[in-house]
């Protein structure tokens, strides 16, 4: 294991995080509040260990797949742990395990929340957690790689556990290059929501707070009543924002390349947004008695799916209320989740699509074993290993799953309240059902749990394995 | 499609389930219960189709692995159809969607029933019910190719996929003595069941339809109170034999042989017996306050723990009441099941083992992606073919499950409710939580919501392959 790359690029990424934090100091400048010198405070104390781990560069900066893997597990950990500070240093969240369960929930654009009334929160500090948000949502190392010439090029392992769907798939040859124009369609997505927000009437504080929370597919909201009292127009902004952000961003790369065609021939794109519009339609018919007028309904459906879907987890209705069929279709797409290679969280349509096909093609060679069937996935043959990934994913996540709701169910609240608060945080979402519904907090939860869903939000945002193999006794051993 | 060999087999279920019904009216004859004419009418039914199908063997023999598939999916169904005349015929359950869940709750060893009081039931019929359970437990083909000489000894598709597992393990080179050992085994262990409880002060009929109902894992019972009436000695024989229905006959085959110590060295075996002890204990510790000393608590776990883990289902206290670990220990018990080669259902501890070895084997890969390593269950190497297998099986089940959960929540019951009853049915248990726990039945699901959960009970029993083959445009189509 080579340490010094990774302690090297530990540094890099608390200096960013400090650079970070001279948002909330301007915020808390702008509306003179005295929590300004928290941020000072804080990005200080990033400062200094970031420069005392980036004094000397290594020599040796190869970087294998398991330091990519154990680089990106630590980064975020280490983000969470100093991103924390600001929270309990100005006593807005005195304990420190509810603080780091709100910045990883930041972080991982999960966008739970244990605060009661978010309203009391000071607005610097209510930016820097949607901020949060923006920086997780297309991933901190990404943004690094985009900025520094890291390991010599060879940061490919590092994209590869950070970014999200089953396998990577680099824009341009150059992993460097790649990096710079997710970030730059990232940047200008947000700033078109944005000023289509302000264009609603929204106040610039408010609308860049909404903006980088749905941008990374967050979700904290800077009011108790999160979207439900702004317009429908900013709502469906919002909605299609969500929507927007759950996609591919290859597809953009695509249409920005003029090669819209290409773009739109994208398998996950297609299921994605039938997916979307046939979960609108059945909540719309199974809620038809609940709202005044179809267009209520049609919006308060399409918003709460996108929602869901995109793993955002904004509300403007509180769908807890809503007939069982209707919540029981939020809380499968939940697992279902975003495209690949977007900022939204859950297992990704892709891999849906691809262990559904595995089930049709199990079934042709049950019938005929002696023939040999391919499974194809948006026109290309899905090879062996992917199909394996996928697999070992899927149920990682199953008995991750069960161990943590086993743990949460020793604080003895119902069964719907634990398995949808796990299901919401390992798929980085939010708001799950019951005592955790979207007009609730996780504050009931006791710590130990509270750690365990904190420790869910991270497998989900980096998909089990980087956290696994930091974890497993195995990774340091030494061979 | 070899149709005719389907249908002559079909024939030959038919006459046995004929056969079948000579108990239930030797029985109805004994207690001079009215409903003995329903019996000898159903048993003509069967026979007159029984004896059609039968009449002309086909001359080619042949039976391929589709055919295979379709044939025990098929005699299942047919098998359940027929099955239900009882039920109807005499008026204990006029609605014939009822009947066919409780018929095929029978066979498919659920247990799970939409009768508010069985106790009004004819005695004939109780034991008709319990006796499905038995005819259910082993499987009605490996029945028939015990006894017959069927397709010139190429019976092994049949037995592959009715019996419960990743693999068929014959125990002898042939498989139709493979089969009658089986039910030797089965019988043998039924009657000492039968013969301990009636040592319990048990009267024979009682004691006949619980050894039934223990010895396929089903958990049908007599009494609306379970086995909760019953003396902790005769609960205690219950438990222990629900444990020892769960476990790999071929443990017996190899104990039988004098191959004490090879039979002991199942590695699933091992991991069967460590959940139940460990289960047990975390519940006993769970539940410490509930009861009076340490012993009812003990009894009542440990008969908890195996009547679910076995997939049994009998109860004789309402865990419905217990703290939320508990039940959340039990949901879980019900995916885990029982082992491969019993008559136990869920997803068997064998494929759980296997799938999380699997998560360790890809953390190794992660970390050193050149190396190769293999994944070992009970010595042996699992084959990639197995492993495909086991993921399928896994994937299959979980999409069953959520499309089920999705239709059955159009009744509008809770989360808890709704989940437990797809997860007791599917994996063939019997009770679930809420308003389908112990107490309670199925009776309040709509038509519908019947029909879903009786596939899904079929679709447990059955491992998922044959009825995904039976429902799959693919195998009826001409090549």
């Amino acid at each position: 294991m080579n340490y010094r790359v990774i302690i090297y690029t530990l540094g890099w990424v608390l200096n960013i995080e400090a650079t970070a934090m001279i948002l909330p100091l301007a915020c808390a400048l702008i509306y003179q509040e005295s929590c300004a010198p928290v941020y000072l405070l804080c990005a200080l104390l990033c400062l200094m260990f970031g420069i005392l781990c980036t004094a000397k560069a290594p020599k040796d900066k190869t970087m294998y797949a398991r330091e990519g893997y154990v680089t990106v597990a630590l980064s975020w950990i280490v983000i969470s742990i100093f991103g924390a500070f600001p929270f309990v240093v100005s006593g807005a969240i005195p304990n420190y395990v509810d603080a780091l369960f709100e910045t990883v929930s930041g972080f991982t654009t999960t966008g739970a929340t244990i605060l009661t009334n978010v309203e009391v929160l000071p607005k610097s500090l209510l930016l820097w957690r949607s901020f949060t948000h923006w920086l997780g949502g297309m991933g901190v190392l990404v943004f690094l790689v985009a900025i520094l010439p890291l390991c010599g090029g060879k940061n490919m392992h590092l994209l590869r556990a950070e970014s999200t769907g089953p396998s990577v798939s680099k824009l341009v040859p150059k992993v460097r290059s790649s990096a710079l124009i997710l970030y730059g369609i990232y940047t200008t997505l947000t700033l078109m929501e944005l000023i289509l927000l302000l264009f609603g009437g929204m106040n610039f504080y408010e609308a860049l707070n909404t903006a980088f929370a749905t941008a990374g597919t967050g979700g904290f909201g800077i009011f108790n009543s999160s979207m439900s009292e702004y317009s429908p127009y900013i709502q469906n902004v919002i909605t299609a924002f969500m929507i927007i952000f759950g996609i591919d961003f290859t597809v953009y790369y695509l249409i920005l390349m003029r090669k819209i065609r290409q773009g739109f021939r994208s398998e996950e794109l297609r299921v994605y947004l039938i997916i979307i519009t046939v979960a609108t339609l059945l909540i719309c018919a199974n809620c038809w008695n609940l709202y005044e007028n179809i267009w209520d309904n049609l919006r308060n459906s399409a918003f709460s799916v996108a929602s869901i879907i995109s793993t955002t987890g904004f509300m403007i209705v509180d769908f807890n209320t809503w007939p069982e069929l209707s919540k029981a279709i939020l809380v499968i797409l939940m697992f279902v989740g975003g495209c690949a290679g977007s900022t939204g969280g859950g297992m990704k349509v892709s891999r849906i699509v691809i262990l559904f096909k595995s089930i049709f093609k199990e079934i042709k060679i049950a019938a005929h074993p002696n023939r040999v069937f391919k499974l194809k996935f948006s026109g290309r043959i899905v090879e062996h290993e992917t199909m394996r990934a996928v697999n070992v994913f899927a149920i990682s996540l199953l008995f991750i799953f069960v161990g943590s709701f086993l743990i949460i169910s020793l604080d003895n609240y119902n069964f719907t309240t634990n398995f949808t608060a796990v299901a919401t945080t390992i798929n980085n979402v939010g708001p799950g059902l019951d005592l955790v519904g979207p007009t609730q907090n996780f504050s009931l939860y006791s710590p130990l749990s509270k750690l365990v869903l904190t420790f869910n939000m991270l497998v989900g945002r980096l998909e089990v394995f980087p956290m696994l193999i930091l974890f497993s006794a195995y990774t340091w051993r030494k061979q």
